[in-house]
């Protein structure tokens, strides 16, 4: 929100593909041409900030500008990449804009990795992972993180448990069931965490009962209300930074 | 999300206005009539559940439903009213989408207050409490809340803070500021907090001076990354409840 303490007047954060370094000369995508000169008129001369999720933050300076080009003069790196070790994210895909709001929020929140997984009451069992990947690009932007988190190809929840990490709990976050508040079970760094959020709707109680039974699984509860499938993945994803993570 | 141990098939929750108890009969509005006929397609001798944030919750039989009236008979309380005493939320208010997004998370995790606040930067000063207040209903009856949270009429930063309650803490969400992290403030319940969100853009620095100096204000961070304002008011909200709040 407050973006009164940046220390230099950048004018735009943008994601690249490739290497960056000192005096390296970088011609931008059509789409980032036509922001930077459309949205946010800028011209050349501006300073933006550059991350490619490998080499940090770089500031350059716009040296031309068109409708469908520009070119960006890399200065020098103003913030070191740091390894990216955040919680991961398996949740059941829903409508729109509610996905829209998974995608977004985790990313703000240092989601390290996004997995989609079909359940017996999943309503979108098809998923534009580009158009997932685009969002995930556009709120790393936005929130000045320096990377961009993995996505994955939705698989079936069964084939999900069975091919899991053996040291990496799943917290299935499950109401009605009396499972401890999620709070109460935070005994490792969040990074070796990943949450598991049902379809609106929830999951089947036969599909409950099998995951949660899983070695890996830990049934958590998230307080007295019912929360909306990406509430409860934001508040899951909130509690973990907060408690156990980069937020300390 | 998971809907699986209700333990009478209820088909509808439904906010309401007047009192409620056993043996009556009930008008329902006739755009509560319509979702219940064209929207969800119950009929006479369906049950559902009425709550009016006074008398607790009631199960109810529909005994007429035409497309624009409906008459409920109640039969006995299902769950008891308990005092609501959530936090209160006063956010600077945002574009449609994402002040929808506050309203009905905030709903969600138990606010009990809603506080539209004017700030320099405030993008949208002209709130529809009605729009709101209709958000507000349609969240508590989706998440089991027994009541409505209140919204207040809009006001100015200085205005909020001159006449603020001595014994309510206002945590100012803030970063860039190295502001202590949030979880780390939260010595009283979440009842006696506020969590204050600034607009998009942030505050302006001398406002942010100020209101962080008043004696009300607890100035807290939200991690290494920059939220929007509907993030930092979900992510302050479900720390409140899990930490101090009634998730414990």
């Amino acid at each position: 929100m407050n973006k009164h303490f940046s220390p230099t007047a950048f004018k735009a954060r943008l994601f690249v593909t490739g290497t960056l370094s000192a005096g390296q000369m970088l011609d931008l995508a059509p789409e980032q041409a036509r922001r930077l000169a459309s949205v946010l008129r800028l011209s050349a001369g501006d300073r933006v900030k550059l991350f490619n999720g490998v080499d940090g933050e770089w500031s350059g300076v716009i040296e031309s500008l068109g409708k469908n080009s520009a070119r960006v003069l890399l200065e020098n790196m103003v913030r070191e990449q740091i390894a990216s070790s955040g919680p991961w994210l398996v949740f059941s895909p829903v409508k729109k804009s509610r996905l829209d709001m998974i995608i977004e929020k985790a990313t703000e929140l240092g989601v390290a990795r996004l997995i989609p997984v079909i359940t017996e009451r999943t309503e979108s069992r098809r998923v534009n992972l580009d158009r997932l990947r685009a969002q995930t690009i556009e709120a790393a932007e936005q929130c000045e993180r320096l990377d961009i988190p993995q996505i994955d190809e939705p698989l079936k929840l069964e084939k999900l448990a069975l091919s899991w990490p053996a040291d990496r709990k799943l917290l299935v976050c499950a109401e009605r069931i009396g499972a401890p508040p999620l709070a109460t079970v935070l005994t490792q760094n969040a990074a070796l965490f990943a949450i598991l959020v049902g379809p609106e709707g929830g999951f089947e109680k036969g599909e409950l009962d099998w995951i949660i039974n899983q070695p890996i699984s830990v049934a958590v509860g998230l307080g007295p209300r019912i929360l909306r499938t990406e509430t409860a993945a934001i508040a899951a994803l909130t509690l973990l930074q907060a408690l156990s993570g980069d937020w300390q």
